[in-house]
């Protein structure tokens, strides 16, 4: 049996993107790629909007180790879409965030997908504990699915 | 002498964009090319919103016939970008719109840019008149530079 | 234990893309969304170049209900990136591809990550049978991992 | 009247560029916009297998100051697209590439357009002279229209 799609809910924090022209494939809804975008730009927001990412500056960044979606329903340009986000998991030096696409008043997700951070030390590039502050602001954004 | 850059009354209809994490290129603002995404996303949004653009059955299309822009500063996801429109000029079967990008609350554009639609039929594909409804609604985006 | 990153002898067909400049993100490498971008491409190319799909004609087309993709390692502009397919699982309506993506002249998969389509009538939107042709061709991508 | 369409003949240097699933637009064409991440991919790739850009280390960049393409026909995925480069124009600190997209064995441009890049130095991002490395290369790509 295939999950429901979730609704809003089930998410923490919410995000407005909205779409561009050509974010709409040949079929005219939104690529199936357009969704990653927006997964990636609703998580950089919010590090960077509490100050837990400064991408020249940051001693400890975030490299994507796995991502992925689940495409319920379509969404098209020109209307705007929200991503809600929430945490799933928080491990030594990894975070699972999880993200819901909803197109317009649509209370159900048209998407839903997560996203791995693993966390590396800038200069190396090898895995480093998920530093504290950020650790502290990712607990407030936990959720159970 | 480079042209100073316009600002907001140079413009009759605003829209606002949101960003994306990939927008941004290594130097870490808005590349070149997203510029020409919101230019595109602004005209053929207020097209749709007028209810001048139907991309499956309107007669009618207009196809990209030239684009261009001077960049005069940058602009960096996270913070949204508002797009500025105007119409300078109508032809028989085409029109040169202009846009303005503004970040934050600059007054001032960051970038300045036009984009020539030609009217051609959907079927044949050879330029046609501006439809007559399309043709009243764009002039009320004239505004002389 | 993470499953270690495949090699090319695990993939049947493989096509060439070239990378863009914008496909590096502020870190220098391919942002994570670029390979779906590639997944996408290398998916409807294999399809457009069987004459198994035309965007305008076909009666049933792929609608893409789930996608995937585990990091291994990074890739950047201005190199080429080799893509590797097959096919894991034929069902009556839906078919999972499964991607490699190889950087440069590496046997070892730089990201893997897989692309499930759901046939649905083109009029209807409805679930349907994948066409007869279609899955004749699919068996001849197939490949255990 | 409008200038012809150029032809290969007309350019120095070439880059084939594979075309990708979302660059055609609802209307089944390469979109406007991707033509200029076309433009931005050749210059740069130049730069970089030149060794004359290094985004990291370089003491100075080519920031883009203006662009511009007319669009003469229709180019579509999966097609690949042949880039043909010349630079047109020399200054102290700028210079001024201009590039012709050709469709599949087509020798007469699809669309051609222009990028022009003002050096600054990295660190201050104030306009400074082209690198002498830089310049002479140019000069073997100087061709008039």
């Amino acid at each position: 049996m295939r999950t429901p799609p979730g609704t809003r809910a089930d998410y923490v924090h919410f995000r407005q993107h909205s779409t561009r022209w050509n974010d709409n494939d040949v079929y005219g809804h939104l690529n199936n790629t357009i969704h990653y975008l927006l997964f990636d730009s609703t998580v950089n927001e919010w590090l960077i909007s509490n100050r837990l990412l400064d991408t020249r500056n940051s001693p400890a960044i975030g490299l994507v180790a796995e991502t992925g979606c689940r495409y319920h329903g379509e969404m098209s340009y020109p209307s705007p879409v929200t991503a809600g986000l929430r945490v799933a998991k928080i491990g030594t030096s990894s975070v699972r965030y999880e993200i819901g696409l909803f197109a317009d008043d649509s209370d159900t997700a048209a998407a839903e997908g997560f996203f791995v951070h693993v966390y590396v030390d800038t200069e190396t590039r090898r895995p480093c504990p998920i530093p504290d502050d950020t650790r502290t602001a990712l607990a407030g954004l936990m959720k159970e699915a």
